[in-house]
């Protein structure tokens, strides 16, 4: 199975919120890599990883990246190939950061950003799988009953625990 | 040509800004429909939208909304069609408020969200155009071209106006 | 005796914020019946809610939601019965995603909007007792004793613990 | 006809504002007293107001103000009967102050805010409306009917100007 | 010796940061009050504490309070005596709506306002006794000299723990 | 008449937000000094000022700045003379900035922080009013018949303009 | 003479801030050259301009960007000579977003990030004479006399205008 | 080994994150040295070390501080050394004070800011080290290296822990 989507971060630390993305990508059967791709501490494998997606066959880019998080913008701006942005959640601002450096994107260079944190992550992983049921019917068919299970797993009345 | 996005807004007054997405596409040579549909005015044309925009072919949904901006995640939950996020600039709070309610969308409902205001709308034509992309290889090259003029217009030295 | 409110929230992670209103209702004696309504995962049960509300006797709606918190206003747009919106404390944004995607709305479609968490959950409570007691005197005069009590609870001199 | 709404205000600056939940209050027909009520320069009349609202058969009271917004809260802990309260847009802080000040009401005295500005005062009289229409099947109606015009007023497509 | 500074609060929560307060007049030698007055559940007491202020020697009043923290500013409507007011630190928001609420008072009505929480509180005795001092020389002395100690306090390097 | 008030900004551009203190201390007939004082371009005049002032008989110091606004709190560094600040409005940050630098002084030096702008700089002319009425009865019936005359200037209903 | 300070800026709207950083440099005599070099328009020109920019004899950078500003902190990246940082004010959200993207930089690539808007432009040509000024004693000299040239020019009392 | 850096901190409590900066100092050869320098409680020491700092041969000066962090900008206005400022981050506001505090100052007195908290005091001895390494070719070989490694120190994929 073809890898159609590269989930790269920062650094090591962004991997707890953003294996969310890959378990998402797991459950709905979509083939990924996984990649430490970091704008400040390895430029050059950023300008790699960009230059060659498109033809490797990278249909989605799901970046994340905290604080001064320019990992999705500058990936962007080395391809054509879409890029979902995930905002990690930052000690001293909270991801306040991280969200504003991702989605104040200048026109030309669009980063498709998703909420702070692991929700965010989740939610890159089914923005990815939206993309791709495009063109894949039955892609779309696992979608839909992921969607609709998750609709029907939420009971009628709360809870006292 | 068929029509694969749709650009909808909660009202008119949102029209002069998610017109700079419309521009894009038609730049782009991309066929787009566009609507207002505003979540609380007229949740049922909302409804409806989001129930046949699969079946009527629609590929990309770009949404605008300003302030408690519901439109774009209500469009998220009714439909599987990647749905593209623009926050419109408010008068008090200037656009923060719709930003937070696009971009915060819980684990299960992406949307996929652009900056605040102008900016933001002409990036949702662009990544709309790079989704549709992915399995139209001439649009890809016109998307290539369009990035590669907008690089080679920026002049070397500013000038005093 | 007849159910007039209905305490309405997007997950059961929300019930330990919003039984704080439920406590409330029940001090005061007023019958609610509480309902998990997810306007992203269940629309269809909220756009059911809404437009049975008013023919079910409902006299009042609380509504509680965190993050892009769309249940409060989607209610509002739904039915004339007034919707009391309680903001839930979120984990990067403290809750001002939830306020600004609840309190921010458009004309048209108000949401009565409390305080963030707990003391927000309780208050709804009591704006309901208190639309409901302009009809009732004898809620009223409960709701009096209730204000009396918790104003003669208050000690003259703080304590050390 | 009784008068059942109470508009207070902390100043004549806050007329251009409160002015929209009159003109609401109007078209639907809803009788209403406007007073200038500062909770700092005139306190007593505060209190007076507060004191004898019930007694005088309001039923609702809109409570608008901006900065150290305090008139909606001291006016709820003054009088059972439901307040509104609209955070007026202000110069530095552009009613962040006056919602954050309005809205985190302590658990005992809630304020139904509403959103910054003149839709939030707009809003008000429609929260007012129902809050009335609850016990009044016509008003029940004319609200309906003034939410359904709203709704029908809303074009197909945007239209450029 | 005659009371000269009181010490308020909204509710026994706030003691434990007001108690600072407490602690500096202590070290300073200057006679308080302390009490519980809150401004929503126990208005009139609020009422009562501010029209007697000036009439019972004091000279200064320290109002703490958070969340919407109309205590200081409504203090300060009822009395000349000079206001100084602590924003305590609060769960969602982190006392930045007890700030807002606390400093932004309109034309006419002043409240002295100090940094959030426990430092702000130490600081409001300070402030007290600066104001005393301004006619009392003895106290001035102690406070020049609680200034030297606290300045000969500091050490030269810092020191790993 | 002894100056006992000392009004200090940080550059011409902050007087006609200060003027706003001046005008309240003139019709209160309280003798002022208005002096430029930048902690940053001239630090020589900040110690010196402090370091006297006392001596001169001041007793209040109102200090006006903007952006990281050091001169309240540097002055409250080098005199026991209490210091009210004033946070000037400023482009970006709309005083914010100002705010945050006036008010979170840390324990031992506090700062009497205003509101933002030119209703901040009225106010700490009343506060200074207040703290000098403590020791002159006659100031304090000026100063409660200036807060009277504010009270009796409160027309009953708002007027359209 | 050797040009030893770059003035890098994201666009030509950048310029009208970056200018009052070459107006300083012109004042202290000091080389410089200005260059457009965006990082997601063109980042080939910034990886050249950073890879070159040591041996190319520059002692230090001034970056100035807006919105997801990105240009400073990829600069940082790709070159060991310092570099200085500009947040350009922004529409919506007045610069703070340009702010938090420049400044919260990871461990490993400082950016020495100055105040939002043109006096941040000012102080950045400040600090690169500063810089320059430590092997430089002629130019330490010009940089003290401007400092006392700037001091000197304050005016002693503030004057109506 | 002359000192040429001096770590500078408003108090004891920097400390732990101050020592970030002396750390990477240490790692990269470079004398420093650190004190404890409060610009309110010790504002004659920040004087004295502002003024002697050109002639003791300091070249950088690193200040941190939090809340209203006036640390590095007086020192800023006391020296012409090049003062680089680390924002300690806070208890009520997460360092956003402290931030504010350092980086907006007006023209004239640059403080070359950091990001909030350890990160950024480890930037700031990186910066101190950039500065120097202009003039000191051996330093700008270790610093070179110091990057390499941290680059070279990523791995290539995330791990789960």
């Amino acid at each position: 199975m073809a890898v159609k989507v590269g989930i790269i971060m920062g650094s090591q630390s962004d991997w707890p919120t953003m294996r969310e993305a890959a378990l998402i990508l797991e459950e709905l059967g979509i083939a990924y890599e996984k990649k430490i791709v970091s704008a400040h501490r390895t430029p050059d494998r950023l300008w790699d990883y960009g230059k060659t997606a498109a033809d490797r066959g990278l249909h989605v880019i799901i970046a994340g990246a905290g604080g001064a998080a320019h990992l999705p913008g500058m990936m962007a701006s080395k391809t054509r190939v879409p890029v979902i942005g995930v905002p990690v959640q930052t000690r001293a601002l909270s991801g306040v950061d991280s969200l504003y450096s991702i989605v104040q994107m200048p026109k030309g260079f669009p980063v498709a950003t998703m909420a702070i944190g692991a929700a965010g992550a989740a939610n890159a992983g089914l923005m990815a799988a939206g993309i791709l049921a495009i063109s894949d019917p039955e892609l779309a068919a696992r979608l839909d009953d992921w969607r609709a299970a998750l609709s029907a797993s939420i009971p009628d009345e709360p809870q006292d625990e």
